[in-house]
């Protein structure tokens, strides 16, 4: 309801978005607060108007500063109105084209409509499986009908088309170069597929890694997707920084191994996603154990489970413990990792699609 | 012994030398091909003058034409005398100076006349065992009675630290930051020493990670070491490339597993080394497979193994296989790796040092 204040203004949301739009953001001087998103909800009552201020992190030093701005602002133009701020977080699609506009890109590219979630699949610690349960994931997924697109943003490791049996180059279409289909139908990008020969070594450093991956998100065709899942490598680098701070993120599954080691690199891969404030989505610890084909003696290959224990300490759920399928690294060698099934591979599927969807905020 | 030319000008190796001073590198125009180390041997001989000409790495765009104009300058001078310029590849101390004086930095500070020699330990794959096997080979080169430091340069994923059970903070002292030695004597120098709790996340783009790995060899105070063992990050990237650039890289020892997605991700690791004129020392396969404690069965928990084969193909030689050691783990988590004593490592260990003791040519 448009209402008028004191000094006889109408106030209309879109009067209010005005007087915000005059607020530059101290930071990004080439935009104001209105334009980057940071305005997400505006509400007019009768003697209160109440605006929502959105940050794309959860500690943003200049977060105080600039509410005051804002209520400044409201308040100097609107005489005797309530003026309320609360700060909030970004949902993924606002903070990816936050950050775009914040580096001088067109907020358009960061977000594709026709990608419905966007997951990565991380853990800092090299080795531990990450590769496996993204693939697993996106085949598991897959065979529940979901249209799945796999991005390998391990571009100077990549593993992705070698477990799916991918080896021909993606052709370009009119939208794009195309990613490659798998046998179940799963879209399928990474550096390996463009490079003459996979021995060939990509000696970049951190700069043309981040472009290569904005590249696979921004200016690949990819089919309209449920899920694209992330491979991201190991660190908490370039490309996880890039994958992070560039794409409309929803979420992130931590992999882990029994070892204490690993767990004390997930835990920094974790702390970095809190900090750039995406989701987690919960703790995968792989290979927990093996079982020996001949006796069935369960050995604890990387000593005992610690994954609870990782879990808690990071504030985020166990999703599942997958043992060492003596199979998997089979399949995965024959390009055949689609054909893996489980019950735990089914059981950490339903985990992945139940913190998908809850609304839980990100962990802060 | 100094000879006359034709045009009776006397021939000395410093004349030679001061002819060849006048030639500017083409890409490095700061420096004449004397001063950036390219002309490490001259001959003087009756009727001919022998130069052999060295660059950093093994295929260099401007070779021939460097050595075109090394033999026209020195022909134009010297009439009637035969010039014969060989190319050779420089060694590393010579390699990591160039690359110093390239960068416009003082060749002096890529050499160190207290380091003996340096190794680094790769894979381009994670999670293959690099850690280990580099903290296991520097354990077992210091039972041998040798001075041994480590240099962790997994600056995202430091694990060295946590294995030797290292917590304390490295001490300033009158030559720089001091590196904190283990309990069997082996200096270390990791980022996780440097952090107030392990946890933290160190986000940093390439060009910081490649900044701080030159300041762990440049500026901490290592003692007089027989070796400097380097464990490098996964990836082919920042990391990598400025260990092998810049600093004087005597050899690398490459670490895979059985699987074969390993094979093709070191494959890669050993093309960039060789492209950058790195010598291997060979491949060492871990994890090979694990022995079940009660019924005694060789499980290969990754596929068979694929070393010989892998080793072969890299032109490099199979320097052990080591099996996964349930006890490893245990001594890992607990930070009491150099307690771990195997027949395997210490063959390995032996196979190290015979590689770096051998004066072959890094391979082509």
């Amino acid at each position: 309801m448009p209402k008028k204040n004191q000094g006889g203004i109408e106030i209309t949301e879109a009067g209010v978005r005005k007087i915000l739009s005059k607020i530059k953001h101290p930071e990004i001087t080439k935009h104001d607060v209105v334009t980057l998103g940071m305005i997400p909800e505006i509400q007019v009552e009768a003697d209160r108007i109440g605006v929502k201020l959105a940050f794309p992190f959860p500690e943003v030093p200049i977060a105080e500063q600039l509410r005051a701005q804002v209520r400044n602002a409201l308040q100097g133009a609107l005489k005797g109105v309530r003026i309320d701020v609360e700060t909030t977080q970004m949902a993924p699609r606002q903070r990816a084209s936050f950050t775009a506009m914040a580096r001088g890109e067109r907020p358009s590219s960061a977000s594709r409509e026709n990608v419905a979630q966007v997951l990565a699949v991380m853990s800092g610690k090299g080795g531990v499986g990450k590769s496996s349960i993204a693939g697993l994931l996106a085949s598991s997924l897959r065979r529940r009908g979901l249209r799945i697109g796999i991005l390998d943003a391990d571009i100077t490791g990549p593993s992705i088309p070698k477990i799916f049996g991918i080896h021909q180059a993606p052709i370009a279409g009119p939208q794009g170069i195309k990613p490659v289909p798998s046998s179940t139908g799963i879209e399928v990008m990474s550096i390996n597929l463009l490079l003459p020969d996979e021995d060939q070594p990509v000696v970049w450093r951190g700069p043309l890694i981040a472009k290569a991956i904005e590249q696979f998100w921004k200016d690949i065709a990819w089919s309209q997707l449920d899920f694209l899942i992330i491979d991201l490598p190991p660190g908490t680098s370039d490309a996880a920084l890039t994958v992070m701070q560039s794409l409309p993120l929803d979420g992130i599954v931590l992999v882990t191994s029994p070892q204490d080691l690993a767990g004390m690199v997930v835990r920094k891969a974790a702390n970095m996603a809190k900090r750039l404030g995406i989701k987690l989505l919960g703790v995968v610890e792989n290979m927990s154990h093996v079982v020996c084909p001949e006796c069935e003696t369960k050995i604890e290959i990387f000593g005992s489970s610690q994954a609870e224990a990782t879990a808690e300490r990071i504030g985020t759920r166990l999703l599942g413990r997958m043992p060492l399928a003596l199979n998997l690294s089979t399949l995965c060698d024959r390009g055949e990792i689609e054909q893996f099934h489980s019950e735990v591979l089914d059981s950490l599927t339903d985990e992945v699609l139940a913190g998908v969807d809850s609304n839980e905020e990100p962990s802060a």
